[in-house]
């Protein structure tokens, strides 16, 4: 096989972040994230956020953040809305419901929630023999590639704000959702409650950044953690990855590497008359094949098969941190190859 | 207001069966269940069964069976699925989820599942990423007062079998759903794994009995009931009103009554020219009045106020073993005065 | 067999408890407990209460109470701290831990929790890495018949608001233990957050009434019996029970009642040199017999084995609002016969 | 400060591990730990353990390890049964309860329960309205550092088999504790159901080894573990550390080093005239000081505070696959220096 496609989190992490592991190598370093590592990486995340008037948290994955932070944030009998995409609803094995509460959800549109599903949803749950919906779930960039811009992401919070529901913000893929979109990272204080700074899939081995801006949910959250299973003995060991991940702009250069390699194998595919199952601006596509192309496909890279489009197939390409300019000119010319046969 | 047509659990519960409360009044029972009218109420149960290969547990309430059987049924990782309208999914407040588990809904038809629903689910979920569909939940007669037929019934328990999942039948209004449909009391030990008898809705002050057909759901269940906090301490007030419902026709006539007048009802209606939402067979019926209308007949009757149908509104009326037939032909001739307006 | 005095909820219910809701029989009520009946109940209520300002609930058991009440109060990492030999720790089978939190237990002495205790236990919690301490459980009269004083209850309740704690009260015997202390009534309001009035243990035929004095846990309650499974569709059948409780003095005689019997039992028992395990002012007394007393007392009347003392045995009985006078008398003429052998 | 013997969790990892991570670095690997090196680290562990006859999953930290397991193995209305001093019970925070299990807990000794333990707590859990005890959980070595030898381990899986019992071992710190007792590694197959190699506390930067080998408990366990938030995007981070780990003999003589730094520690302090809490035959131990030379020492070292002794505080060393000679003599001569003020 001469390359995977198929995630943007097959390379344990990037050289620097490596560099920086290394460097850490022989220090002894306090228990559980409190040592100096992780609480530089705290200040430099606040810088870039330009505020200090919020806290962070490492876990180690999106699951685990997810499930750790609605959990806190609901009451037993409230509910959290989602998209029906959403990886809360559909790729975390009932990990939220094991918590005790429901993923209520709706359609949405290309994975995307707006004010009137959160407004009809609201309307439907109108006494006790219902869930009451506490919070609102949302991905950026989401799980089918497409990015909230500014002021669709105030429109949403807004409307939470006046309904008086928090709005929690996945950000798994931030990285490249920030690089797709007009919202800038330091914007995200003001348009939700808590989010987290995915790291496992843009080039930390693991970890993820919980991010809480209101004060409500601050109260005892390493409590939760812990209780939670998701607090680290070597908590230092995310810590110094973040360090170097927001020394300078690494975070942020990541996704912008691996949107403008999905920008060039979506042209060069629109090119080759290959059609696209949707638009995504971000480092997800999905270019659609007969059978038989996929098949030969295959046999020299890896990717997903995401689903039947009438009598062909849509398949998925991930374009990573770690993937290389060559890596897609190559994928390219070999796609030439097989579908001019 | 003259009468309430809003459910069928208005009433405290039927003469006959507060007579048997009565004379039990001065009586020393055991308690928790373990007293000899819940032994017989037991065994007359198992003997309308034709079977004594099951186990029975009284419980007091419809949202705590469900809970209960489907938190014993299931592991830790395991979903229900349900039909979107299905009374678990809409009406208990997360109650299911609250004990870990997700209820994976499906659109359905008529409020019914079909075996194409569970092998499309199955199809869907096809890794540890997603949860595991472990159970099939279903309503005899359903919450919107459609039946399943035998074939019905036995297609679905076929499809689970063959595909290891379990079938559980919730019975809150078995009684009228089996005086609606081809489907005689005993034929339900051959049909499903676990379901409960309801009583609320069907003249007991309050009491469910779950009826466990499938050895590897009895040991130890009073543990799970006691969990679960659904054990009564009077365990016998519910013993002694399943009795007297089981000793004779008592519990199946009180459901063919409420489905006769809810037949008259809709036959009424329909002479008058009402539309009606659906045909529905069993107690629950659902005439479409314009908004004037239902102000007038809010003024004279209590009822529910099921949707909205155009510029219509659809609303439900509930017959129950108390309704008489009095009190509807006075409906029909309130409705015909308004209607003739 | 002659009698049992092995609990005090082998009856249905009081004669006048049964009137009230023969009364009611040919009314139609509102579901869910929002009932005229109900309503007045919880006026009775309050008025004996002496303030309008707690939300009152009614459910059907006591566990469920404890389970619905604690999971309410209690955020995710927090635990509740009981005796030893609370209800919610020995007698529950894990229904408090099933919601997720943890019963922290202290020896505490004769079946009561002390300032000392509280503060112990707090000392014990220090960081994230253990449970935090969020309330305080104890119960009144307590598992072992013991009852708090006034000043008792004062100090608990000082010490929690001291050190940001909720102290509830279970109240399953709460008639028996009222009778037994100084505690009036009327002052429960201010020497808790949280209390329920036990009725299934004193005359009703099911039926607690949870009392809720903390502003801070009233929201959106109803929603959280229902997700407890606790919500009863028929809920006026416990509205119609209290509101007869409370009409008059009927609740706080029947306990008045059991404790002279009790009393009597015991001085009776004293007079006879039967030693006693324990001084319980309430309705449970354990009196201490060789093995062959109890075997034959055993083939007359109906008790509970306590546990074993030396070479004899701990026995109890517990009298309740069905307990005469003469089956008293016949039982200490009998244990006289017995002895005398 | 010189040195800190706090834990034996402050280093990144061991550099030959550090080494393998490096090789790996330009690798594409499959996610959620369906690699390579995970596939090959599985095949080492089984090679050690002298079968092929038990399934390995690899997962982040130990209070997850023991949530993961211990929830899979219990039924709902289940308990487990740990010694007062047990990490599940003492240190994770309510992790366990918030899967809704009750941590059973009896005093044991030394930090270790014996067979007579799990007969009491059998005797004393007699019917449903207890929880049902389904587990036995213990730690090799103990939170205190004592050992179980192969006896005793016998004598308790034997207890537990005749009992319908499971035994789960929390292998934390597995490594010192196979380097202190006569129990084999490869013995372990025969002396539980399931267990956990611990490698966070020995040299791997994070991550622990689940070995099952009961076949009750295999079938989707990945479902289980995603389900509990455990399983890891990035999960060849972790293979590719227990690769090296049992490429050699390298995880076995990491404890041992710990183990021989810790006895030379406590045999010098012995010398000294320092009184130890315990004998200790790990990598922990607990000399007693007076206040003012743990004052101090505290300027020199970073250590853990265990408790009063009387006037005089006991303290805790741990030593580390890390941790060298130098260090300690260094530790030894600065306490002379104090001691002998």
């Amino acid at each position: 096989m001469k390359y995977s496609f198929r995630n943007d989190y097959s390379e344990l992490c990037h050289p620097e972040i490596f560099e920086a592991l290394i460097a850490a190598q022989k220090e002894q370093n306090s228990g559980y994230g409190l040592d100096k590592h992780s609480e530089n990486a705290k200040k430099l995340i606040q810088e870039k956020l330009e505020t200090n008037n919020c806290d962070i948290h490492f876990v180690t994955g999106g699951t685990q953040a997810n499930a750790t932070v609605i959990s806190y944030i609901l009451r037993p009998y409230e509910a959290v809305l989602s998209c029906e995409s959403g990886h809360i609803n559909v790729h975390e094995t009932g990990a939220i419901e094991a918590t005790g509460h429901k993923v209520y959800t709706v359609p949405g549109q290309d994975g995307k929630l707006y004010p009137i599903d959160i407004i009809n949803a609201l309307k439907t749950h109108t006494d006790e023999h219902m869930v009451k919906i506490g919070m609102v779930y949302i991905s950026q960039s989401t799980e089918v590639g497409t990015v909230y811009s500014v002021s669709e992401l105030k429109a949403l919070y807004d409307c939470c704000k006046e309904n008086n529901l928090y709005l929690y913000i996945d950000g798994a893929r931030l990285s490249s959702g920030l690089a797709a979109s007009d919202v800038e990272f330091h914007m995200l204080k003001d348009l939700c409650d808590v989010m987290y700074i995915g790291g496992t899939k843009i080039g930390l081995m693991s970890g993820e950044a919980i991010v809480i801006f209101n004060d409500q949910f601050k109260p005892y959250f390493r409590h939760h953690i812990k209780n939670k299973t998701a607090m680290l003995a070597k908590g230092f060991a995310i810590g110094i990855q973040f360090e170097r991940a927001f020394q300078d702009n690494l975070y942020f250069e990541m996704g912008k590497h691996e949107n403008e390699l999905a920008h060039f194998l979506s042209n060069e595919l629109k090119t080759l008359g290959v059609p696209l199952l949707s638009e995504s601006p971000t480092n997800q596509i999905f270019p659609i094949f007969s059978k038989d192309q996929v098949e030969e496909l295959k046999e020299l890279y890896d990717f997903e098969i995401w689903g039947e489009v009438e009598d062909k197939i849509a398949i998925r390409f991930v374009t990573s941190w770690a993937t290389t300019k060559e890596a897609c000119i190559e994928l390219i010319q070999d796609i030439e190859k097989i579908i001019s046969k």
